[in-house]
């Protein structure tokens, strides 16, 4: 039975189905969102929250907006907060359609491609090194747009490597959604590299701050930019409870601390766990998020884990040149992914060899591709 | 001193600077927002909806998209859900950049023409006549965009001037942000009329069931159109609670029918205080505001509302062809519109004849201008 595979994480609607359970009996490994949250001031903030929404979003120069400001130590003007950073990136897409020329490296989020054909832009697609690192040569092109750390691998590109690419593109779109999650990450932000005018660098608080249902992220990019975003969108494009819980999450500076003093030994172990069974590989990666090479077809064991064992992990056909050999699993609680390890031992030790992804050890880089989407 | 004004409604942080006042303590008359809400039944669903914000929200076939379909009675497929029904005049606006020449009725919403613009839509904008009644002939063009009831005036316009629209433009937006408030709906909706394949209806349901902070609207619209949109916008425009939220608000039918049965009455009862008071003619209105002309400059007047009594009305100068001359009031709870009406007899009795609106009760009809916005 053909089952229509979901084109982004988090889809557990569709994988309750396909598990036959309720959807809060699944524990979700393809959303890749912190465990330890939301911070406990978010959960009282949200108990008084619902006078926020008896009256309209402050239009302009919102207490988030200088909340963030605060935060970062930058300007309240270049902030645009934003309906989730998703909303952002289809604003960098336009902007990508009036620079010319997008290099996209893939494999990359997949709302990358949907951005840029929403408003046009070409863009030629370029596949990364096999360690995900930037390929020696780019092309020639305007813009350029990359998530670091980059997503699906978790993969971390060094301040030498951004500073390059300033040098070379007009502009910049650099996806920060998971930076939140680095030890430190003022070290490794294109925000505090060179000054660049066409530097836009987009951010999400529901990853970090477990708020994936809040819609909540922002973009920090130069004034002129920010009024043109402005322009384009409606007045009230956050909403009120948004705005009120971002900046409640932002005063917890103590799950900032518990997060990053978790992450770091959670994943190892976790990649130890998954290195450890037959035909997989574990990338090292620098976000809360680990991407898994497999010989067994990754689609074959995110069923079989989702039938077996309620597990939802993401398999990344989605993602340009990784096919079924490849899925990715967010790093979760102790004891939950310690469950995933063992399913997965145990599908991998029933699976027959009819569902070996073929000639996987070797996988073909993807090729690059050109093309202004219709 | 020269106070910014805001160019909408609802805008309490800079009207609370202007009273020296904590933002609660304002009385909002500039926001049209229903004040029996929210139903009981969405204050019970937001005390068990923080989990909403757990997780994403459901990417496709949302349950609020199959509640609205069944509050309608037309197929899911035709329903887009938006972060508020702004979000989706954006859309709406590049629609009309696609159709061609759009003809813009004013005085409008301000958002139509950010929307135009935002898509450099090309535009022409011709008044309405003297009652906001269309005029007996407009220009040749290939989109309309127009609210019914009207927004300022509340004028209500009939099923056969629909019809009419419906018979001479490829592309109809009809905003029907306030339509919940008549007493029959479904005898004046576009949705009700004749079938027509460039057809969107735009509503909000934050107005209605007083929950702006929230952003909420939907729109009707061709399957196709639908599915244009949804390859504009990322897959997640809709916050997980208002989702949440909108199903519970739909189930209160009860709600619907407090509603219709306090605002006629309550219209009635603010609308012949205002009438009786020197120098103002309130027009009639369908929806859940009124429109007031008023011989004295409505800029004095919001102001002294706010300096002595804390009262937030909406003057009309940012409409074209309405200047001073007019102001907007929200209908509210029957002490609320006593206030307004004995504070602006107390204002209107003290203001001297320099701020009167010169050559108000003659005020010139609003030019038409033609223009493709930078």
């Amino acid at each position: 039975m053909q089952t229509p595979l979901p084109a982004h994480g988090g889809d557990r609607q569709w994988a309750a189905r396909l598990a036959r359970c309720r959807i809060e009996e699944l524990v979700d490994f393809s959303a890749s969102i912190n465990p330890l949250g939301p911070p406990p001031g978010v959960q009282a903030a949200y108990r008084e929250g619902f006078v926020d929404l008896l009256h309209y979003p402050a239009p302009h120069g919102s207490d988030l907006q200088s909340a963030l400001a605060a935060h970062l130590g930058i300007e309240p003007e270049r902030i645009v907060c934003g309906n989730g950073a998703a909303e952002l990136l289809t604003w960098a897409g336009r902007e990508c359609a009036g620079a010319g020329l997008t290099v996209l490296p893939v494999p990359a989020f997949g709302d990358y491609r949907r951005a840029l054909a929403a408003f046009d832009a070409p863009y030629i697609s370029v596949p990364l090194a096999a360690d995900f690192s930037l390929p020696e040569a780019l092309p020639p092109g305007d813009a350029v747009m990359l998530a670091n750390p980059h997503n699906p691998s978790g993969y971390l590109y060094s301040p030498t490597v951004l500073a390059a690419l300033c040098d070379r593109f007009k502009l910049l779109i650099f996806d920060e959604a998971f930076i939140d999650f680095l030890d430190d990450p003022a070290a490794f932000s294109a925000l505090c590299g060179p000054e660049h005018p066409g530097l836009i660098v987009i951010r999400s608080l529901t990853k970090f701050y477990s708020l994936p249902g809040l819609r909540l992220g922002y973009a920090v990019l130069p004034v002129a930019m920010a009024a043109r975003w402005q322009a384009w969108r409606d007045p009230w494009p956050v909403n009120a409870l948004a705005q009120h819980l971002g900046v409640a999450a932002l005063a917890d500076r103590d799950f900032e601390r518990r997060t990053r003093a978790w992450l770091g030994p959670a994943r190892c172990r976790l990649a130890a766990g998954l290195a450890a069974l037959p035909g997989l590989t574990v990338l090292p990666g620098a976000a809360n998020f680990l991407l898994v090479q497999s010989a067994t077809s990754a689609v074959h064991l995110q069923a079989e884990l989702l039938r077996r064992h309620r597990l939802l992990i993401r398999h990344c056909t989605s993602y340009d040149g990784l096919g079924e050999g490849y899925f990715r699993v967010a790093v979760r609680g102790e004891s939950e992914n310690a469950l995933l390890i063992g399913a997965l031992g145990e599908i991998l030790a029933k699976t027959p060899a009819t569902s070996r992804v073929d000639g996987c050890a070797s996988n073909p880089p993807p090729s690059p591709d050109r093309g202004r989407p219709a």
